[in-house]
């Protein structure tokens, strides 16, 4: 199949953002014919470390964090695979949010099935309800609490920054899962007491796919996940104590991540909360105009770079393949995240995601939004 | 630091092969900007998820496997990480050559650590002898048999169709290590008896780093490694059951693969052995005209895409430093596959590694035998 993406208004990018800044795309073809990172000393694998050393650079400045500490994924799923089998112990008790990814909620679900631990949930809703919320939930045997900062269907955004304040007073391990955020939100790894940050690179950093990062706070421990080729330490039988060739095992890939660099430093310069405004604005335009008796719009309050809804009496595939007819791409179904689904009543009938990045137009959504009244 | 590649050396293809068939180069540009596979059914995703069932078809023809049983993952190092955790039983006793690499004999030496495996190591040398070495060490408890096809130092290659014979009648699972032979020897799943063959997809087969694969032979079934977002079957609380979805969960990198299609079809274009046969006749190259006298060359008669030395009277990192000086990229040390050093004597010393690609020039061979001749 051939596409002609001029003419298609791509309104998926929470799943992959498809624009990506023409730096990305220049250093990626720059660093495909590369030497391996880490492997020799000769000028052009080390040409290929500094490249890669680049981008933890970069992405510890947007976190702030050691840039020792930035493992880097394949995905944000392998980040979050890595984090919660590598410090989470048998017979925990785990909280996690409702309305979790199953980059979160399967793993997890893996935990209790086989290791003996326990999930609760919390309702992720206000923010001066949070914590309370999860007070409500913590046991002794809490081992950590896991959770989405921002909604891969909605706007809503779990308040990290209590969240940490609590997780760190109470002694619980805090992960967080940024794929959403990250690039679209403020995140201070040590302001917000985040002990493992997960993100993917393809989404809102606008790195290429092929990229995600695991970023630990310093001083803690994680068990390995892959074991193989470290390029140092070779003789030992395990994998190097130290980050990052603890947990990256094998071949990195350069020019994913020279590219990621890119997309990275693209963030920084624009400022991540003026992407999320502007992508605030283009779903209160969604909103503002749409007819509100024929069509639902979930979390209907909260503007974001997803705006989910359903058209009264259409089906939410039946809106997803019109509106692909028509040269708009959007997400029906559940998008892999039945929990946070079931949490807003969607359950059933899951619901159309038209989600924007921060070069989605106004001329889109204005396209976007005549095409759904047509459907109407 | 930047790189005149143009007139560099670069004979490190073991680590990674740096040129690339330019259609390589080309697809990936082309797939930056794309959608996420298996996520949605708008136009945009579908043709992402199109594209990597290409490389699907491609490397099911190039080794003889359902396509679907195909699990693309990031590095031959994380395939094997599947492979090798998925399939083998708490207690098992394991079978390896002795010139693993760290990508075998890291996992392995974990399982043997923490899931009350063992471990024997048959000596890899002539085909006529190995099967006999193997045979000797089967027990009631052999649960698999794990080996390098081709090693990553020299030209020692494990024959796989005997192995694969005798593992089959022995009933015990067969896991290849193809990292250095895909791409320049013809493995056939089927023929060779091959129940998972991993790979890396940035070497023999030209495609860029971040890009491995785990194929899986028909009917087998393996333990899910990574569980998050399939795109499919999204209500369930375990990974769906049907490869490759069970195995691949997050997003894929729809530009890496699109390369590594490229790569594979420029592979099955001229042929595995007829690359191989160049490769050796590189080596031919060398061997023949440096001083026996003056430097040790390991596996002296097996031809290969790897040529190891030693000079006598200097330590491989000064050969490889003075090599690097005069703009030619070689790897000294022990290659993540200190068992196969310690199988060669070169456990202390380390060696030389000057590895080459079917794009090494007779040119570029002389102008590194003349250094070396320096060197001496």
């Amino acid at each position: 199949m051939t596409i002609d993406r001029g003419n298609i208004v791509y309104l998926d990018n929470a799943a992959t953002t498809m624009k990506k800044p023409y730096a990305v795309k220049r250093e990626i073809a720059r660093w495909i014919n590369c030497g391996n990172a880490g492997r020799g000393s000769h000028r052009v694998a080390l040409a290929a470390s500094e490249k890669i050393y680049e981008c933890r650079e970069l992405a510890s400045k947007l976190f702030n964090c050691k840039a020792d500490n930035i493992i880097f994924t394949c995905n944000a799923t392998m980040a979050l695979n890595i984090a919660i089998k590598g410090c989470i112990q048998d017979n925990s008790h785990i909280i996690t949010s409702d309305i979790e990814h199953n980059s979160v909620r399967r793993p997890v679900l893996k935990l209790c099935r086989e290791n003996q631990c326990s999930r609760a949930t919390f309702v992720s809703e206000k923010r001066e309800r949070v914590v309370r919320n999860i007070e409500r939930l913590i046991r002794e045997n809490t081992g950590a609490l896991i959770c989405i900062h921002r909604s891969n269907i909605t706007g809503r955004t779990n308040p990290i920054d209590e969240i940490g304040r609590l997780c760190r007073k109470k002694g619980i391990l805090f992960i967080v899962d940024a794929s959403q955020s990250a690039g679209n939100a403020d995140i201070d790894m040590v302001r917000d007491n985040i002990d493992i940050l997960c993100t993917a690179g393809h989404k809102g950093l606008y790195g290429p796919q092929g990229t995600g990062m695991m970023i630990v706070r310093d001083g803690l421990n994680i068990k390995t996940f892959l074991e193989g080729g470290s390029g140092t330490d070779s003789v030992n039988e395990e994998m190097p104590l130290y980050y990052p060739d603890r947990l990256e095992a094998g071949t990195l890939s350069t020019c994913a991540i020279a590219g990621l660099s890119e997309g990275i430093k693209f963030v920084i310069k624009n400022g991540p909360e003026n992407i999320h405004k502007r992508e605030c604005a283009l779903w209160e335009r969604c909103r503002n105009v749409l007819d509100h008796r024929k069509i639902t719009v979930y979390d209907e309050n909260i503007p974001g770079a997803n705006f989910l809804f359903n058209v009264k009496g259409k089906t939410a595939a039946e809106v997803s393949a019109v509106l692909d007819k028509n040269g708009i791409c959007t997400r029906s179904g559940l998008h892999c995240a039945p929990d946070a689904h079931n949490a807003l009543g969607t359950m059933n009938s899951g619901a159309v995601r038209a989600s924007f990045s921060c070069f989605t137009t106004e001329k889109e959504i204005d396209f976007f939004v005549k095409q759904v009244r047509n459907i109407i």
